[in-house]
């Protein structure tokens, strides 16, 4: 018999739940294989102060609400575990947490930085001669994971933007005549502009004239003669930035902040980009920064987003009874592209350890700030389908749930 | 016989276009009283350059995607026309244009300044012995029109800040143990605290923890003690403000430009609470500034302010077929607050131009940095019922109609 352990690991996004309830799922399915499903309270942090969340003390209503709702239903964490080969006081204590919980499966939710910790507990369980299988289950807004197909979570993502840079351009097209000529939204993505990207996928006359993505280098005079042009043209100009572009060389716009995996807090490149129309064309501009609402509007997530999430979700638990593909990351391979189909397949945990995937050339345009056909093609089915939510006076019903955790049967800790 | 002209006035809304929907139905259902429906393209310009849509031209397809769409199906502007005493040159043209095509009834829909052009254009028909009976219709996302118990566009907005800081929450929930503690949302409503207000209808313990509304003196120590406060109590700090409080005694926070009506561009508030948070507590801080997001949400619009919103403009046909009520607003009126029920009432132009209406002292808590609820009670049927668009390749079915005029019959003139 023996437990599973599940924790996110990093920023929510609007689908992680769907995977938690993938995992919680699968795991019902098979309670005769396993005595109890674990989860970390606030991901890894939950396995070191042992806030283990007991799931067999939720109610099927409870369960059910966990789909519905954005963020991680039980907390994720920026936190990344030491080096053990540097301090192993982190390994070993998660080793004692799972030996006296009897955890013999350990399933984390993350980037690629999240599948090298994976990696790195698996071979010090091995050296440990403990038998724990681990296993990786991708996810990010930022659609950079090496070894997927895309992220989950970045389909969701993506159509937030999409349907809110189309809004700004009705709005702005409604008023451009007298007032505003500019809109810039800026999307997250960290280095790399995905999630800009996709709002390519906006319908015209509200689609961006003009996508910027770190992975082509800024050009100021050809983007100001760019929006000049659309001004010309159609009488306003709407632009969708991703937060890591550089607009002079070798500096990104960063709030001086620096994360647990040493990451730096980046945004407020709009209102730089803002300035600089306002003083070199002298054109009205506006711009949205939407910072955590991109990831978490499970009010507008895509469908096909949530079902990948929670599939990758059954099938870690599927690679936990069948004792098989340990050391693996479920990822979403494309079948086909028209029509759509995707299927679940394995990568090794080695093979996606600490990658990062860009936008490939093939997918910028030739002027390098708007996207091609061919990345519109990939995009598009990624958005497809809504996933309507019950609203109560007038609010989407979100539950926060009770931490209902297992006793503690090791000493206390600090982290 | 004889013809009405229409047209939106200042920043448009997510249900602006249901007012014109409103007015498009009524005359469809008056067809045998008037000659044909014109709509001022981009607003009070269309009239000063004889650039009138010809309602008779569109199919009934297209007059039904107005109401699902954001924005002004056919523009609005910010332009303030100069007072005939001062200079007369725009309402002689305004004249000229409204006799060549046999203008009879004027319908605005605007904000408090908007009504005051209506009374001084009908003041000035009048004067010229010219029979053109005018009209107001309020809209504003900004809930601070006097004469009226809420203003068309605000329950929308409301609807999509409440949902957002939700999700936000949410997410803030989520990641708070280990990053971020204090989220911040910058609304919209100029130097009221009607949006920032709204904001308390979100469900616990996703909640803003303050909400900070020009009507209530910022009081820094006590704003501070507040967010150390909450994220000791609850781990996480949810900010809601007004784009128009002042941090320092008698300054607002405008980027330096200032538009048609005269007032400032205001915005950057969130940027500069969320310094002063890193700055004073050492808290990880983001914010989001959602800017033109709020005020074209479609996607999630409140039902009851559509209605309301498509209702108004039906009764200013309504009161054109009748030849009465002229010279008024039409205006919301809560006939009872449980269960909600409304009607529509007129009011004098004379009574509602240029007023502004703020959040009373009864709505504002003690502290100043929430709201009572009393105010909630006030808030919340207007963000009730959901609108479901049709979403085609995983987006909102937006549609951007051709603009078809009828023919000039003027000189040409230079705004």
């Amino acid at each position: 018999m023996g437990n599973i352990f599940f924790a996110h690991s990093g920023g929510v996004t609007t689908t992680v739940n769907a995977t938690l309830s993938g995992v919680i799922s699968g795991y019902l399915d098979h309670r005769s294989t396993f005595s109890n499903l674990y989860i970390g309270e606030n991901g890894i942090v939950g396995a070191l102060t042992e806030q283990l969340i007991d799931i067999s003390q939720y109610s099927p209503q409870e369960i059910q609400s966990i789909y519905s709702t954005p963020g991680a239903a039980f907390g994720s964490c920026r936190y990344k575990l030491k080096d053990p080969k540097l301090q192993s006081r982190e390994f070993e204590r998660i080793l004692e947490v799972f030996k006296r919980h009897d955890i013999r499966y350990f399933i984390y939710n993350g980037g690629n930085d999240s599948q090298d910790t994976t990696l790195k507990l698996s071979n010090y369980f091995k050296s440990h001669d403990l038998d724990i299988k681990c296993f990786g289950i991708p996810k990010t807004i930022d659609n950079d994971l090496y070894g997927t197909d895309n992220s989950p979570g970045f389909g969701s993502a993506a159509k937030y933007l999409i349907t809110s840079i189309m809004e700004a351009g009705v709005d702005l097209r409604s008023m451009s005549s007298t007032s505003t000529k500019v809109f810039i939204l800026e999307t997250m993505g960290r280095h790399t502009g995905w999630l800009a990207a996709s709002t390519g996928l906006a319908d015209a006359p509200f689609n961006p004239d003009i996508i910027l993505m770190p992975e082509s280098a800024f050009n100021q005079s050809l983007f100001l003669k760019q929006v000049q042009n659309a001004v010309n043209d159609r009488g306003y100009c709407i632009i969708s930035t991703a937060e890591g572009i550089q607009l002079t060389e070798g500096e990104r716009h960063s709030t001086g902040l620096v994360d647990a995996f040493g990451h730096q807090q980046l945004g407020g490149v709009a209102s730089q980009i803002a300035n600089l129309i306002q003083t070199e064309l002298k054109l009205k501009t506006h711009y949205a920064v939407v910072d955590y609402l991109q990831r978490s509007a499970r009010h507008l997530a895509s469908k096909t987003d949530l079902e990948q999430a929670y599939v990758l979700g059954q099938k870690a638990i599927q690679a936990c009874v069948e004792n098989q593909l340990c050391d693996s990351m479920f990822a979403i391979k494309r079948v086909s592209e028209s029509p759509y189909q995707w299927e679940v397949e394995h990568v090794p945990l080695s093979v996606v350890a600490n990658q990062e995937k860009i936008v490939p050339d093939h997918f910028i345009s030739k002027c390098g700030m708007n996207i091609t056909q061919a990345c519109r093609e990939y995009l598009q089915p990624l958005i497809e389908g809504e996933a309507w939510l019950t609203y109560e006076s007038g609010r989407p019903k979100y539950m926060a749930l009770e931490k209902r955790m297992v006793s503690k049967k090791s000493p206390a800790y600090e982290i």
